[in-house]
């Protein structure tokens, strides 16, 4: 069976951060969800693109409690409203004490901060969110994608094809991600 | 006045390809128009993401017959029917005679041979489609972006980022295409 993830889609969240790492996920033979946070109803991202969800996230849920990646996009506002989702919370607990991949990019990996997740671990993010990622975490600066056993963070849109190729890789393998930069001639330039 | 970019938004597209440049072209400061091929309705992309364009061709046309920038975004199916759209053939006939941006990337510069655009140009596009580019054109393989008086082609979902970078350098200039890659940190790892 194919590994599944969720992609959780906020209002005010990055277009180009979402979609990059839906259409990368997929070209790597991962089944994904995008999941809107309140409804199915379309949302308006942080630069006035609209997108679709596949279905809200209750339903999503309702299908699927356990998929193998929760992933998160930035954007401030986006950002924000993940931060503040007792759903959201309770999701990422649940899928960090099962040892699932819980990933966020940019703005996002403050709602690890504000829903007490990945405690201990070394997270990167947008690099202006950087003093809002405090307590118990290590903060790397030098990198595009930062691992930590399952917790998987990123630091901007301009990051985004190295994020979703590591997800890749963390979910179907190496050779996978190799095909997928390949095909979207990422590298070679 | 702010500059105007046309993204035409077909069915099939490629929409990291399409979210990318919208998305970076706002960012430059550019006053942007998603528009949707057929109709405003939402569009499903070549990757099953859903799109909801700003407004149909025909109405973003109609507001405004001369964009500073026409850009067409990748996708198989998309490019195909771009390339079967007369009202596209009309508007990139028109745009290249007043010497206006004329913009492809990944499948898409395949439109601009079925309408007998950019003739004698120096273009690039997705590798896998080099062989439909046939003609009276110099085909360029080793560049992300091709520039060549005002049409700009590059290669693929993994070129999109300075496919971006390159319409806000023509559009704003350089400095403002500076500012967006380093917001979106492209550069630096
Ligand atoms: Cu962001």
């Amino acid at each position: 069976m194919s590994k599944s993830a969720l992609v959780i889609l906020a209002q005010g969240a990055e277009e180009m951060e979402t979609v990059i790492t839906v259409d990368m996920l997929r070209r790597g033979g991962v089944t994904v969800t995008l999941a809107g946070l309140d409804s199915n109803a379309p949302v308006l991202c942080s630069r006035q693109v609209t997108l679709v969800p596949d279905k809200s996230l209750t339903d999503a849920l309702a299908e699927n409690p356990q998929f193998d990646a929760v992933i998160l996009p930035g954007g401030l506002e986006g950002s924000d409203r993940l931060s503040k989702s007792s759903i959201v919370g309770t999701l990422l607990k649940d899928h960090e004490k099962n040892g699932r991949i819980v990933a966020a990019i940019c703005a996002a990996p403050t709602a690890f901060v504000a829903h007490g997740i990945a405690k201990g671990k070394k997270l990167t993010s947008y690099p202006t969110t950087k003093d809002k990622i405090s307590g118990d975490y290590t903060y790397v600066e030098g990198e595009r994608v930062v691992v930590d056993d399952n917790i998987v963070t990123s630091r901007g849109p301009g990051t985004a094809y190295w994020f979703g190729l590591k997800l890749i890789e963390m979910l179907t393998g190496k050779e996978k991600a190799d095909q997928v930069e390949k095909g979207m001639i990422i590298s070679g330039y």
